[in-house]
């Protein structure tokens, strides 16, 4: 299939644009802290961030003292925001694949990568490039749909009692990973599901090892904002994994 | 709570005896090949087993060569029968809990595991004990009850369709690790829910590198021989772990 540049399509843009901007999306609230909290001190450091949208995280890694950052997102409406909105002096942007890192200019100490990765169809490959990028200990940081939420061929499903609050969630096809499709945002989004097991052979056989893994649930504070987010506790919304280049 | 023995129950001991002599049970077509395919080579290797049960994993790590094998289970009955059934000049079987390894001479160059990890309440006091008995460059292996398997607080459900086949697994408080029970054998079965980010966590807290992961799913024969096998692919009934003492 075509590499997927659904980021590119107005109405999808427009849509998720809208969705990022709302104080309650999960991302501010659950996946950026904790992929936070799985980054190194990040003064003096070379990082790369992959599939890097607006470019709000690349301003922010500036911001913490990184020596140089760099940018990459196949969409070009993303690039041209991110330089316009999230442009400082140690950031470059680049608009290409993070399926193809061939040509990018290394080492770096660190490769974060923030719910992109389960748009690639080769993870292995990914955990390769990542790996030959890195400097020996430096790391790759990343989040991704969590692998509950992208095992189901069929769209997302729940068990509601009479309520309406979701009891349980109907799991399916975990164990088949490979190819899905998912309506969101006006569009029919193309990813891939992977097992934990496959993203851990990956890491391993890439020389890469597995030093930190989050599941994150909303706390107290965050659940009676949005109490829809009860759900999470059945079945997490992001995976986020920090994996370490082996010294030697 | 009391520490579990329920394998020393009379009733749960006999349908126990009976359900692993089965031809078609799920250890001897699932779980014991991929964690077989974890093992590193066992000649001349100091093995501990951890819930080592009849022995008859002992028996065979001593039969691959092992130099010495301990063998530990909590239930008097399962001792006796390692005794008797599969006893080895290189082999030593101790009843005593998992829960607590001081006094045990190590150290081993591999410790393994068989579907008992899920009974002790306190991972990472399990994992830095591993640690411990372990020699640099030492592995753990173990199999537990997958987490989807031990994530629900009820019963364990399944929606099915009119003709009587699993469609979806119907998972719920996965992101509440901790106490659960279960009906099984005809008892209630103590054990722990942890997610997949809990027992890495706890690995690497104890200088252990997760190093590989299998959720074993049957193969076309099979899947022939039990149709019913085919909810594995929804929701697998067992996680394998490698992870290795860094060498430092």
């Amino acid at each position: 299939m075509a590499e997927q540049n659904v980021y590119d399509n107005a109405e999808f843009f427009h849509n998720y644009c809208a969705l990022r901007g709302k104080s309650d999306n999960y991302n501010d609230l659950l996946e950026q802290p904790a992929l936070w909290s799985l980054l190194p001190p990040l003064a003096g450091r070379r990082v790369l961030d992959l599939g890097c949208g607006f470019g709000d995280a690349c301003a922010r890694y500036a911001d913490a003292g990184a020596a140089a950052v760099v940018g990459i997102d196949l969409s070009e409406k993303m690039i041209a925001r991110a330089r316009r909105d999230h442009m400082r002096p140690q950031v470059t942007y680049l608009c290409r694949s993070m399926a193809n890192l061939e040509g990018v200019a290394g080492p770096f100490d660190v490769v974060t990568s923030s719910l992109a990765v389960h748009y690639v169809a080769d993870f292995p490959a990914l955990a390769r490039a990542v790996a030959g990028l890195l400097t020996p200990g430096g790391c790759f940081v990343f989040s991704q749909e969590h692998p509950l939420t992208t095992a189901p061929v069929a769209d997302i499903a729940w068990q509601k009692d009479a309520a309406g609050q979701a009891t349980a969630y109907l799991l399916s096809d975990y164990g088949r990973p490979g190819f899905r499709t998912e309506a969101w945002l006006g569009q029919r989004v193309e990813k891939y599901h992977r097992r934990f097991s496959d993203l851990v052979q990956a890491l391993c056989a890439a020389d890469l090892s597995v030093t930190a893994m989050e599941e994150p649930v909303p706390d107290a504070e965050t659940l009676a904002r949005c109490p829809r987010m009860e759900r999470e506790f059945h079945k997490p919304s992001f995976l986020l994994i920090r994996a370490e280049k082996r010294d030697s």
